[in-house]
Parts: C-alpha cells; sequence; structure tokens
C-alpha cells in the first residue's frame, strides 16, 4: 500500500500534510514554530489522537528556534528551559479532549527536567522521534492484534479517520483492515462521512482507497438501515480518550453508532493505543468535550445553509459508554467487554513489556 | 406566525418557493407545463410527501395548456382525455416513495374518468384545489390532535422538513409545535441537519425561525449524545409511506433516530395524513426505496468532498418498523402503539368522518 506520510520531522521542520486540503488536494504545510504547530492542530490540518501527539511533541523542539521567542527581552525566556516548558504548556491548550496530546507532551516535559541545557535540544528531537517511532509500531501491532476480530467479514463500518492520517502509518481502527489487506483479506468499508467535518469523507474514503481498500462513502444516517439490512457485520471506531472503566470519547457521532450496534446484535470494537487511557477518570462524563464554532455545522465550505436567526450545536466529541463496547483493541491485546477490572488488568499484567 | 406559503395555483400557473435556493433566497419558481413540474418534483423544488401530492395534482390541470401537448400531431394527445391521463402516469415516474403523489393522481385520474370533456378543465382545478384545502385542513387537524403529547415538554427532536414546506401549511410533524406556539407554548426544536440535502437545516430551520419557534440546528450525528445527557424529551418526524402494519417510510436517517428514541426510553411520534397510508402494502421492507444521485453525497454545493475512488450510497428514505413508533398522529386522530389491528380500527372507525 501507500501509505501517506501523515507528519515528518526534516531539517528542525515540522511537515504535515494539511488534511483540510484533502482529498482534493495533497498539499504540505511546514512549521517552524510553535505557534505554528498549534495553529495546524487547532485547525485540524493535523487531526487523529495519535498524530495530534507526536506533532506536539516535534512542536516543542520547534521552541529552540521559535523566532518570537529568540527576540523576546523577557530574561526567562531566553532560559532554554523555561522557553520548551512554555512551548508544552502552549501546545496543551490546542485542543482540550484527546489525551494522547498531554500524555506526549508529559513526556516532552520529563525530558526538558532531566536533561543538561546543553544537551536539550537533540534530547528533545530524540524524544519526539521515539514517540513517532512507538506510535509506528503501535499502529501495526493493533493491525495485528485486531485483526482477527474483523476477519472473513464482508463489510466493516468506520466513523471519522482513526486512519494513518491520524497517526504516523496505519492508524488504529484502520490498523487491523491494513493488515488484513496485505494479504488479500481485508472486508469492504463502509465510512460515515462524518459531519460537520467529513473526515470520514474525506479522509478516511482517500487514504483507502489510495492503498486499494473497497472503500464506500454513506451520510452519517444511513449506517442504521444499512445494519438492518444486513449489509454491515462488524463496526471499528479509534478513540480520542478512554476512562479507567472504559467509556470512550471519540469522534461525534460514534455514540449513535455504537447504540445502533447494540440494537443489531453487531460487535462494536474500539482501537486505540494504551496512551489514549486516561487512567485518572473513571466516568467518561467528566471527559471534557470540545465545542468548536458555527459555522463548521451552518456554512461548510463557506456555503450558509442554516439560516442565522436559528442556533447552532457544534460538540466534537461524544462519549460512548464501556457496556456498549464489545471490545478495545491496544498494542498490548485485547480488552474483551471492557470493565475498570478488565482495563486494570490488561495493564498490570503487560506494564512492563514492550510493544 | 409568517407561513410560509409553499406553493399556489394563479392564473392557471403552479406557483411554488424554490426549496433549493432557501434559505439563501426566497424563488418561486413558475411553472405552466407538466414537463416543468415533473421537474420540480424531481429537483425537489417542491418537496415533502403532503406538497408533492398537491404539486402534482396541479400538474395535471397544466396539461390543458401544454404547448407541447397543443403543437402535438399525434391524434391521441390532442384528446384532452388522453393528454390528462397521460399527464397523470407522466408526473408519477416523478418520484418512488411517497405515497401522497400516487394517491393524488389516483383522485385526479377519477375526475378524467368521470366528467365530460367540456367541464374536465374546471373540474380538475377544482379537484386539485380541494386537495390542496384538504391538505390544509388536515395539517391543523394534526396540530390539534399532537398538541397534546408535545405540551409541557422543554426540547423535541425532529428529523428532516415535514412542516410548512412539506405540504400547504403547517406541515405534519411541527404542525403540534405551531399550535402550541399559538398561545406561546411551543418547546425547544432541535433540527436534524438531514444530510444529504440539508432540509433540516435550511428548510425546518428556516421556517420555525420566521414562525419565531426557537430552533437549534445540529448535525445528525448529535442528536445520540443529546438524549444521553437528556436534553431531548421526544421526537417527532413526518412519513412519505405507512403500511398496513404501521411501517413508516421516512427521510433517509428517521430509523436511526428512532432506535436511539427506544434505547434513551423517549417517545416518538410520527405525524402524518392518512393518505400517506398504503394500505395494501403490509411490509415496511416492500416499500420502493428511492436511490439518488452520487454527487449529492460526494460533492454538496459542487464542492468534491469523496475522492473519485471511493463508492457512495445515497438511498433517499429508510424504513421504521412499527413497534419503534410510539403513536401516529393523523388528521382523525392519535394510533397508540400502531399494529394492524389498531391501523385497521383507526380507519373503520372514522372512514366516513371528516376533518
Amino acid at each position: 500500500m501507500t501509505a501517506p506520510e501523515t507528519l515528518r520531522f526534516e531539517n528542525h521542520k515540522l511537515i504535515l500534510i494539511d488534511q483540510t486540503k484533502l482529498p482534493g488536494e495533497l498539499a504540505e504545510l511546514v512549521c517552524t514554530t510553535v505557534e505554528q504547530t498549534h495553529d495546524a492542530i487547532r485547525r485540524l490540518v493535523v487531526r487523529g489522537a495519535p498524530a495530534i501527539g507526536i506533532a506536539a511533541a516535534y512542536g516543542v523542539c520547534l521552541a529552540a528556534d521559535d523566532p518570537d521567542d529568540r527576540e523576546s527581552n523577557d530574561e526567562s525566556e531566553s532560559d532554554p528551559r523555561s522557553r520548551y516548558i512554555h512551548a508544552i504548556e502552549y501546545l496543551a491548550t490546542s485542543r482540550p479532549t484527546a489525551v494522547n496530546l498531554f500524555w506526549a507532551l508529559d513526556r516532552m516535559r520529563g525530558v526538558v527536567e532531566s536533561t543538561s541545557v546543553e544537551n536539550l535540544k537533540d534530547a528533545l528531537v530524540a524524544e519526539a522521534k521515539r514517540i513517532n517511532d512507538e506510535d509506528r509500531q503501535m499502529c501495526h501491532a493493533i493491525g495485528r492484534n485486531g485483526a482477527p476480530l474483523l476477519s472473513g467479514i464482508d463489510t466493516v463500518l468506520t466513523h471519522c479517520n482513526a486512519g494513518g492520517l491520524a497517526t504516523s502509518t496505519w492508524g488504529t481502527a484502520l490498523a487491523p483492515i491494513y493488515h488484513l489487506h496485505q494479504t488479500g483479506q481485508a472486508p469492504k468499508v463502509l465510512a460515515d462521512e462524518t459531519r460537520p467535518l467529513l473526515q470520514g469523507g474525506r479522509l478516511t474514503a482517500w487514504e483507502l482507497s489510495q492503498a486499494g481498500v473497497d472503500v464506500t462513502v454513506i451520510t452519517d444516517s444511513m449506517s442504521g438501515s444499512l445494519m438492518r439490512q444486513g449489509v454491515i457485520q462488524a463496526v471499528i471506531v479509534g478513540a480520542d480518550r478512554i476512562t479507567a472503566r472504559g467509556d470512550v470519547a471519540n469522534k461525534i457521532g460514534t455514540y449513535p453508532v455504537a447504540v445502533l450496534a447494540r440494537h443489531h446484535g453487531l460487535p462494536f470494537y474500539v482501537a486505540a493505543p494504551t496512551n489514549t487511557f486516561d487512567l485518572e477518570l473513571d466516568c467518561g462524563d467528566d471527559i471534557p468535550i470540545e465545542q468548536r464554532g458555527r459555522d463548521e455545522v451552518a456554512a461548510p465550505h463557506g456555503v450558509g445553509i442554516v439560516p442565522d436567526a436559528a442556533k447552532v450545536l457544534n460538540p466534537a466529541f461524544d462519549v460512548t459508554p464501556a457496556d456498549l463496547v464489545t471490545a478495545i483493541i491496544t498494542e498490548r491485546g485485547v480488552i474483551q467487554q471492557p470493565t475498570g477490572e478488565s482495563i486494570a488488568r490488561h495493564f498490570a499484567e503487560k506494564c512492563s513489556g514492550h510493544i
């Protein structure tokens, strides 16, 4: 397959596929400052929980060269350590829901706090690259672990984009599909378009068709009747944050798909690396849900479709309670029927292991 | 309230609000031929099951003046009776799912078959106006009958547009809301945007805000989490065809809303006139479902959002089985927990009555 290179770090620059322009245009955006990286995450140039974490990690490295910071007269700002801490704190404000962002930034903070100033720049780049490499291995491991669950079925539904464009490669929800595709055994994929920002219609359809996987786009309102007609045999999605008891925050529209899967007796799988878990939260209702602007709903592509006098809601995520989740697939294995106990066991059993 | 005049017949012309241009522009389309009327129905200039029936009835009247027909050399075409029958048969091909279309055309056929040629033109216009007037009374009756079901609740969800723009006035699903609004007691309305053609975001939001009803637009994927959060207390939708046992064909996306309502213990109401029932069909799966073109999904407003290599599905309707329907509200009353028996009773008890 032709894996799209979602993001890379070259010559101390962060280079991103500009996902806001897909599928019409395959353009790259080059970030040389922390500010540009923050803006790219906020504007969804790069999106998907794991990819946000990697981009933010590289973004921290850019504080070394940030012209805004170099010109600063503030003494504390000229201290490299506080420059990096400032960048970490700033990047943490780019988006609120995906926990991988905070996880990656915490790792970068650990390096800042434990490394001598003269080695800091190189050590931070090395840590960001490690996060990137681990993500790559994580995707392949999720692919291997999830493949048996999708093996032999005709059609799987996915929502939003938890594919290569949401990670360094292969993705989370799409990883088992790519794994099976290597031996020509991938199921057909139905991709919810995922209003308002159409990550399914634009991104999932693009990367799967690039890879030669059979993909069909539907509006978010069509999966119900296709389940009723027996067209869909399983659902697989990614996650932006998973609590200690297995409640899953993911793109708005995930929860209704989970309810529909349950109604039709279909398995509902969540694929996510262990760094998506926020074990400090128990209940999904405590996950902060990002509320985005009116125009993503009211004026897609600049065309006004909602009259000014009508209000609009635009939550970016919803929460699926654990009891609707058949299994969570991580890089370490599969958590069947996730509960507080089974998740704690998953972390305890393999906590010293590596991918 | 300012009721939008969806359609009217003046000086032997059919004048339609061009609903494809709302909410950006309030424009009228004037039809003077059967062909133009067929095209207006097919292109959704006029849509909504009852409005399609009325428009088609007026469209039959236009056969009298159709320049294409007047110029015809075919002798049978110059016979007014066969000109009208030809128009009826042609208009019946404009859209397949809504049964009101065939019901209205059957009434027009009855007039053609039972009226002398010299009186035919006036008799057909009179019959079309009667269909229009009855629809108006039907809307008000549904409003009265449905109002107690929505009285006192905070927020109701509706899908697509089953409002004044789908009928002659007030609509079906929105009629109880307008009824309550007369005394300042309307619930707040959440309007699903209803991809692909956005009848909720464009039309329901437009007509409710014009009338001063509190309306908020959401994407089709958001209602699930709003139900889970307790924001929504009831769902009300229209219908394009209802079978003898109460299965309901309505705009794509209705079925998942019904499943979500059931999952959250919320009432799911269907509001439709008795001419929406197709008592010759028992099972909803036998209702023909219109499949529409790729670009409504793949290139909304001309902006390509789905890569060419990906396939697209675009069924215009889905079927909600009767057991998910809490009640059907007609102009005659309310059918609680619709079944073959309760529907047969509804028709038998009042079959000789009038609105």
